[in-house]
């Protein structure tokens, strides 16, 4: 059994991973180049497939264009980047129904690509079984601003942003036949990037990543990028209204994939500037506890059966 | 019937098509943006289908990555960038026959991406029906040594690189279940990205694109970008040596695709010096013909049955 981490170990084996120019490669949310003195070039791709990210006759069309640009931008928002340009290679069908999406599809990327400031600059399109979209998108952030996994310090505080487990239970409600509510509906197809959090982000923050794989998988990476653990209040986590209604726990959420949020660890300094500086943007962040020397994770009131040897998020290959 | 440009253009309806620091947009091999003064980033998306861009049980792991990341580099080459960095996004099913595959593909690709000083930098596994490789590739090239599609003029000579038709005499033949000769898989499963080519002509020429899609397609792009025609010696035209003897008329190769090769414009009183600056590196040019205002293309040395109305390339959805 393989995982998604091993494969991508595997695969960059071969490669050069020095070279001029490069800042910070494989391993975060967005590669790191530096394109003039000061400013690097911050890029990410990441790919939406039919039946994989996006469930076909439950997608508007509008939604799958929205999401597979969006979840580039949410990289590029846990890097704290500016959105400059995107690529989109288009693989689809040669028949009439998915065809006939297409439209529409390009219609949800381009009304996220006039909010963020971010413009599609060239693309492909080939003939496929399914219907995917791979997305690469570019932005610029000052060097010495980026936030990258690796800057979480002991002694930090841990902020996310928004709620968690919104877009895990509007995909299991789908799966389950059930229609969901508007607002859980928009977590799971129209996911937000934290876009203006980044921007102030990178003024404070230490180090940032964004919540794809689950918040138990996601914070993991975070503590082992920055050789940290950290402390978490449980009871803190800003969960999804109507988890719990819902039938769910919240474990079961902080399990779940696709929150595109972000967690953002800043100097005790700076923690409170941070937290005016988003109120003033009326940005939701929640502090939920602090970096820590110890590796592991230490929770405060957590519920007994938060299993975390079960903490697993979501993995292609496995 | 819908043709792949047409999609493209109706894909692209909804978008913002100018913004601050876009140089050339979607419409030629790369897309352009200012970095810093006087230089521009160069970036190219293409994707390599399983099924579809190669045959699975006939392409060597390495061929596929190889592959892969020549038809991006190729498109790099035919603006006169110079390779910087790529991302490549994988998409693979999840069986053992598949998933073994990546580690040769993985060497084929980081071999061309050593000699091609072109660094790995990002990218992503997903799961899928079918193998695929997106891969996009990010170069430099002075914003004023840019090769356009659209810089060619009424009397600039006309010059191709290295061999037309190797590629499709290739494919002809293992869908024919005969095994190609060196030569010709190597140009089917091999192409050489023409990089150091295009360094040299961004020198000396007007316009250079690559040929991808057949000569005969391509040439009334580069003409159409460029608001004028060719007059074009057919009989200079350098043909994959075999076509014939394989059994297929010279007027079939300029339809084939895959090439690779790269067509240029290069002023008069430039020539001169563009065929000696090729002919000290060792790279095979031919001088072909020369634009001119009239936007049709005139054969000289023609064969009777060279059938223009079918002389469309490939497209993926025609």
């Amino acid at each position: 059994m393989t995982s998604e981490f091993s494969l991508i170990d595997q695969f960059l084996e071969p490669f050069d991973r020095r070279g001029d120019g490069l800042l910070l490669g494989p391993g975060d949310d967005c590669a790191l180049v530096q394109i003039s003195s000061g400013m690097s070039l911050c890029t990410t791709v990441d790919a939406l497939v039919e039946g994989v990210h996006f469930l076909p006759d439950l997608f508007g069309d509008e939604e799958i264009g929205h999401k597979a640009l969006a979840i580039n931008l949410s990289d590029l928002a846990a890097m704290g980047a500016r959105p400059r340009w995107f690529l989109c290679s288009v693989a689809c069908p040669n028949d009439q129904t998915r065809l006939s999406r297409l439209p529409g599809i390009a219609r949800g990327m381009a009304a996220l690509a006039r909010r963020a400031h971010c413009l599609i600059i060239g693309g492909n399109f080939t003939r496929a079984d399914r219907l995917s979209l791979h997305i690469t998108a570019m932005g610029e952030v000052p060097i010495a601003q980026a936030l990258r996994r690796d800057g979480a310090r002991p002694g930090d505080h841990l902020f996310v942003s928004g709620t968690i487990g919104g877009a895990a239970l509007g995909l299991q409600q789908f799966l389950k036949g059930e229609l969901p509510d508007q607002t859980i509906r928009q977590r799971q197809c129209r996911p937000e990037p934290r876009i203006e959090l980044g921007l102030i982000a990178r003024q404070f923050a230490s180090a940032a990543m964004d919540i794809s794989d689950g918040f138990l998988q996601d914070i993991g990476h975070l503590g082992a990028r920055s050789h940290c653990g950290f402390e978490i209040d449980f009871s803190a986590i800003p969960m999804e209204p109507g988890i719990v209604a819902a039938g769910f726990s919240p474990p079961w959420a902080l399990r779940g994939g696709e929150d595109y949020e972000l967690l953002l660890t800043v100097p005790p300094a700076k923690a409170d500037a941070f937290v005016d500086a988003c109120a003033a943007k009326n940005i939701s962040v929640t502090h939920i506890g602090a970096a820590r020397e110890e590796t592991q994770i230490h929770w405060k009131n957590a519920p007994k059966d938060l299993d975390l040897a079960a903490g697993r998020g979501f993995d292609h290959y496995i």
